[in-house]
């Protein structure tokens, strides 16, 4: 087990950290960053300063991977990309832009649950033929969604389809005997099957570790008994030729993939082939400008308190 | 000004009439309609009864419209039909069934409204092409969506839009200083151009009476600055000409109509050619059986207490 992670960065060597900004932050943003902390920002050099540093972006360099980076703020909310391309300096700060992805997730899982249930698709194409015919309109009420991951964002998706009378089933690592906001109940990993096969949704909402990577495979998938899938998290988590397996038996019964093992995929992709499934790209849960800044200003005063940042990313568990 | 509705009728003359059941009302229907008043149902005959006699059903032939008719129970929620077909008995009361129409209506319009600003229909046309590009997902929190019908079906689909933050606000021919549930806010004609120029979805769910034919017209239409309509109430309650001028003029975006003036439309019908449209098959507010029956008993429930029930239609106002 990882020990607890480091203590925060102390405001003191905080006050005089030197501030870099990656070259892909807009200048928006970086006047933004100078406003919160009262210091000018410097454009990423090739080179580590002498001195404490802090760093935004969304990639960090070798270079600049020392003892005397303090802090990194991430302007994305996956974090698996920058702690595999090399060592991360073990007493520097990781934070996250979480912004309102939790929110515009949570619309895109519901938008596509409640088009399954109401046809849109079907109508849209009946609609161009002219065509006036009842199709049926499902109720979720009382349905249930299995949804993994059941952090921030796994939190706001739960309780916008619980909103709609959806049960909310959360899967966990580590049991909660009190569920997180938006969950009716966490299971760990002894109920899974059981709610595998009772599920109307199974939405995948995981970071990419070694621990998910190949997560949802023929295993998993041979328990559902009819649910649709839908992955807003990371696309490596998915072994898509078991999904497709499952897809073609029937058991999964639709799947829409916002995230992909490799993005873009090329025309001539096997994915595309995948049977009453549809692919979009990686528009989710996009992150704004404006959640950059304000997640960083929040992990700055929270820094300034003293405190560890809600948004901090574990290090030794990658999320 | 209508008079007040008149009193329901008699616990004692409810206990005595006969209870007649439309023919095209199904059996396990009838069985529970028999259980709940502890009488055998008819299939309702071509003469009335001599004495009292209760009636669900659909519609009400002219051979029944007679002072003897206690209780008409409607199996659907509008009574627009049933109204317009002949003169109502005075003192018969007209209940309707309602069932979980508001509920299946507000999924429908909400599964509209997320399809529309997460681009179901245009990833769903990208993936058949196998292209992967970016479309843009609209976040709905904080954009408004103005509600005309502000009774028990206008709440519940206020309410689940506002469950993903969207403002509600009612359009109310009487005003209300406290708005019902689901919604922010409720405004009287007085306000309505602004409200109509500044939302983002107009929602019609009015009951189609003498003054709602027609009701969205040139002047209202012309009032909406790129709102999307959505129209699960009536259809006679718009004018599909304003409807279309308006969508060629581009101040509506779009319109989603689940209900027209004329049901099923001819495929040469000009209603198919309206731009940015879909029109669905009178689809969003089914009534099941269990519906009828919940409701009908609701209804007994109430008269057995001498209490008007709170399904019962005000003849004179038509809802």
């Amino acid at each position: 087990m990882p020990g607890p992670p480091p203590a925060p960065p102390a405001p003191e060597l905080l006050a005089r950290a030197r501030l870099l900004v990656a070259p892909d932050v807009g200048e928006p943003v970086v006047r933004e960053l100078e406003r919160i902390t009262g210091r000018a920002g410097e454009r990423a050099p090739g080179n580590a300063p002498d001195g404490p540093y802090l760093h935004v972006g969304a990639s960090l360099p070798e270079a600049l991977r020392t003892g005397r980076l303090v802090w990194f703020h991430s302007v994305n909310a996956g974090t698996d990309a920058l702690l595999d391309s090399g060592p991360w300096p073990p007493d520097a700060l990781l934070t996250r832009t979480v912004g309102r992805m939790g929110e515009r997730i949570a619309q895109y899982v519901l938008a596509w649950v409640l088009a399954e249930c109401q046809s849109v698709s079907e109508f849209t194409a009946q609609h161009a033929r002219a065509e006036w015919r009842r199709l049926p309109c499902e109720p979720v009420a009382g349905r249930t969604a299995l949804i993994y991951g059941t952090g921030r964002i796994g939190s706001v998706v739960a309780g916008l389809l619980r909103g709609c009378g959806i049960r909310t089933v959360g899967v966990a690592r580590t049991p909660r005997p009190v569920p997180p906001p938006g969950f009716d109940l966490v299971i760990g990993a002894d109920a899974e099957t059981e709610e595998l096969g009772a599920a109307r949704w199974v939405v995948a909402a995981l970071p990419l570790t070694d621990a998910t990577r190949g997560y949802f495979g023929a295993r998993r998938f041979s328990a559902v008994r009819g649910a649709s899938f839908v992955n807003v998290g990371r696309g490596a988590t998915v072994d898509l030729a078991a999904l497709g397996a499952a897809l073609h038996a029937g058991t999964v019964r639709r799947a829409v993939l916002d995230v992909l093992p490799r993005e873009p995929p090329a025309p001539d992709d096997g994915c595309w082939r995948l049977p009453r499934t549809v692919i979009t790209s990686h528009s989710a849960g996009i992150t704004a400008d404006a959640d950059v800044v304000a997640d960083f200003g929040a992990c700055w005063d929270e820094l300034r308190a003293g405190r560890r940042p809600a948004l901090a990313v574990d290090v030794s568990r990658g999320y």
